[in-house]
């Protein structure tokens, strides 16, 4: 057994079953192992941002890891975006990244770089194989490293003489990583707080907006009236008909701002302190009021669910929420011009029970967003860590990961160009997605953005850097050129048809909306 | 004036003209002061490797910087790989990077991290700007750090609050940095050793592939008979009919090998010692024969022309040299099946005086660059790092540096997909670019590579990982979806009389060679 076949062996042994690839030479016995295997499903992704976000999609989906398969310094740099947003959304993950062999690497040849440095800025675990016989016991470190909390980056570098050296030692699997437990004395001190009369908010990020957690915080609504809140982007949000809603602290600053300024204080639940998404002129980053009272009930990557579970039995809460979402289902077919809020409405009639919505609509996802509360129950994927490109592989990722439920990408056109490449895995693996590309030829969000920072009248030559037209970009053709069906749009009612085609029949498809008006 | 308007002052100043960029939010005043100033041109690129890969292109073909304007820690990595191709290149290249302000970092939001450790890995000076006022400095001296040696990467790292911030100092430009001498005793110690009687090969790169110094060269090889060799991946060899001929080190390492083996001794001007560009299972990395001797006249960072130019007169060469490059001119018209060999002979009698030729041909292109060398004089740009994707951007980047003349660019379709968004931005500045696309529906390369490295039969899963089909990928749509003119051809018929035609129309334009055979 060489090496590769060792390690692969390790990562079968650890239970995943899906890689995804770009790989290149350096890593040709990984492949030739991953060939042979009949547990790991190879996926080739034909950009490795394409792979690394569909290892996060997959990631959020089945809590478990894939993993990865990158090429040197370069290969692991062109995935680094998505890593970034893996890393801010807590999901486990792996990456096998191919190197020179050690003796080569004092020659410096053309592919050479520093591959380790590269891994650590968006990995929270990074090993280099030490040896062939290193390479198992790094495959089980690995899924170790990736399963801590609620999931971590973990990086494996292979020197290429490791994967294709002979290996002898076979570790055992190693034991998940404990989950820090959460003291009675917290539990005390939040139902104490919850009664003290103040106007408080309880914000709910990670874990806590899973279908269980959003239930046991609803049981602590109806009988604190506490005010529940949901992270501006969540990796994976549960939510629709009959599930408790958690209202989503606004992106831009001055509607975030107007929401919080309203609560006395704050309980955190598997989230963050709000903070600004980024820093405006005469604007604060912290956006809740100044010295109000923050708590913490459950870290991010504590058990969210069984604390607030155990908040609500504390507080005496009854068993079931009452108030939970009703169904959208009586609502009027949407007509006439095309808008996101009519694209909303489709969706909230035509989506079907468990559907996934990975959502990069950016300035056209946010009223979607609000607009499709009531729609049949599913999750809701954002883009966590703001590195655009994220939207087409995370719902690659969850498509793989879940076959039996439809996927909807709500995908801004400007977005939609950074990964544009997984449209033909999309195709490849006939994955049940269908995305609605927002065409409204524009970084939209930046002319929001612009006036945001209150730095003047823009010109022809600054708006310039904002506009995807001309030429205009036929993302019906691009879509074709990659293998997937694909139609336009330009009304509400060619829309209402074109979706709920795409929602009764399996595979990938493409609408571009033409929202030439917004 | 704030810190963004100082800024670009300085650049100004220092003689830049071209930005291409890809902004977010924290690089909005930076947007506006370019947008105010008619002396720096900005070109949006719809991915940030496009800018870095353009960037790369111009430096190779202006000998001075662009600025690329990145958004943040990703926005960065995505444009990282093509910042490792240039800086192998050694061009001059200024990367400005917005970031978080200051006081806002300490907040962890969604985008932030470690900037700086991206811009280290593949940058040779980082400078994080310390205050409004100090910006103006900061571009002065990325200026003069970009111009060190032959070309080098230099990028300021701008906290947004510095960019809008109020900004006193303008301080003045700063001289070049000087250039590293070549001693009278080393011109010596060549011209003995080249006199001892020994096989020897003059081995060329870098600035030492243009003709004058290439001239240099052939007046040295015809009186002293020492062969003359090229670096595997020149970032720019002027070459073509009426030229000086050094030939090109083989890319597989039983080639080279095979090559190098017939010297008993190398001198190197601007190049290094060459090496294989992967390890191999049982194969050497250093490609010369073990113990033979290695001097250099000129290292990468000196002026190659001139310690050349100085080592033939000491030679008492001819003032001008004999051995030059025919003409192709008279050569038969292709017909027949379409192949590499078809398509490098209606390049060799159709491509116009003074072409760029930017080749990422891959396997493709290793046969078109033999079978070119008798084409009218061009400048070729291969891929200098090995990260893929490389080829578009470079393309776009040599049109923006020399408007009035013709670029073809060579193109992998495997290659092609990493940075495809390339082709919007060709379309957008009208860039007078003719993209062959060698669609063989393959990782060619690493079908090659995988019986290289003698890790045993493939079967099917492991070859999934290298087939670009199914989907066959169309890329006339594609150039289309992104406004391009494009059209395919499947005979040397058909794609003689389509390159004639892109030879005489100025602008944009795709050839789809589909290379089902190899």
């Amino acid at each position: 057994m060489n090496g590769a076949q060792a390690l692969l062996q390790a990562l079968v042994k650890s239970g995943i079953e899906i890689c995804f690839a770009n790989p290149g030479t350096s890593e040709m016995h990984l492949l030739l192992a991953i060939g042979k295997s009949d547990a790991i499903r190879p996926i080739l992704c034909l950009f490795e941002g394409v792979a690394t976000g569909a290892a996060d999609g997959y990631g959020r989906m089945a809590d478990k890891p894939a993993i990865t398969l990158l090429h040197m310094g370069p290969g692991f740099a062109n995935g680094m975006a998505n890593l970034h947003n893996a890393h801010k959304a807590h999901v486990p993950l792996i990456n096998i990244v191919g190197n020179h062999a050690v003796h080569h690497l004092q020659y410096d040849s053309p592919l050479n770089s520093d591959v380790p440095a590269h891994a650590r800025i968006c990995s929270d675990w990074v090993h280099v194989s030490e040896s062939a016989d290193d390479l198992a016991a790094s495959g089980f470190s690995a899924m170790q490293a990736s399963m801590k909390g609620w999931g971590k980056i973990a990086t494996i570098i292979v020197p290429s003489n490791h994967a294709w050296e002979e290996a002898c030692i076979v570790p055992s699997p190693l034991p998940p990583p404990p989950m820090e437990t959460i003291l009675p004395a917290t539990i005390d001190d939040m139902a104490a707080m919850l009664s003290n009369g103040k106007r408080t908010a309880l914000i709910l990020g990670g874990r806590a907006l899973r279908e269980d957690a959003l239930k046991a915080a609803g049981r602590i609504a109806d009988t604190t009236g506490v005010a529940l809140l949901c992270e501006t982007f969540p990796a994976r949000m549960q939510r629709g008909a009959g599930r408790v809603k958690a209202v989503r602290i606004p992106y831009p600053v001055e509607n975030a701002l107007e929401l919080l300024q309203h609560y006395e204080q704050f309980i955190l639940a598997g989230a963050q302190v709000p903070v600004a998404f980024f820093a405006y002129p005469g604007k604060p980053s912290l956006l809740i009021p100044e010295g109000c009272n923050v708590q913490t009930l459950a870290r991010i990557d504590t058990c969210a669910a069984s604390a607030l579970k155990r908040l609500a039995d504390r507080l005496k809460a009854s068993s079931e929420p009452i108030q939970i979402q009703a169904s959208g289902a009586a609502l009027p077919l949407p007509t006439g011009a095309l808008t996101p809020q009519s694209i909303a409405a489709s969706i909230n009639i035509l989506l079907p029970d468990q559907a996934i919505v990975s959502d990069e609509g950016v300035t056209s996802g946010f009223g979607i967003y609000v607009s499709t509360e009531n729609a049949a129950p599913h999750d809701w994927l954002a883009i966590t860590g703001g590195a655009i490109g994220q939207g087409l592989p995370v719902s690659l990722g969850a498509a793989v990961a879940c076959p039996d439920r439809k996927v909807v990408a709500l995908q801004a056109d400007g977005s939609a160009m950074y990964t544009v490449q997984a449209l033909w895995t999309l195709a490849r693996v006939k994955a049940d997605v269908t995305v609605i590309l927002f065409n409204n030829r524009s970084y939209a969000i930046l002319n929001h953005e612009l006036a945001r920072v209150g730095a003047g009248q823009p010109n022809d030559q600054t708006l310039s850097m904002l506009k995807l037209s001309p030429p205009d970009i036929d993302w019906v053709h691009i879509a074709l050129g990659m293998g997937v069906r694909a139609t336009r749009c330009r009304t509400a009612d060619e829309f209402h048809l074109q979706f709920a085609d795409a929602m009764k029949t399996k595979g990938p498809s493409l609408i571009e909306a033409l929202l030439m008006a917004s």
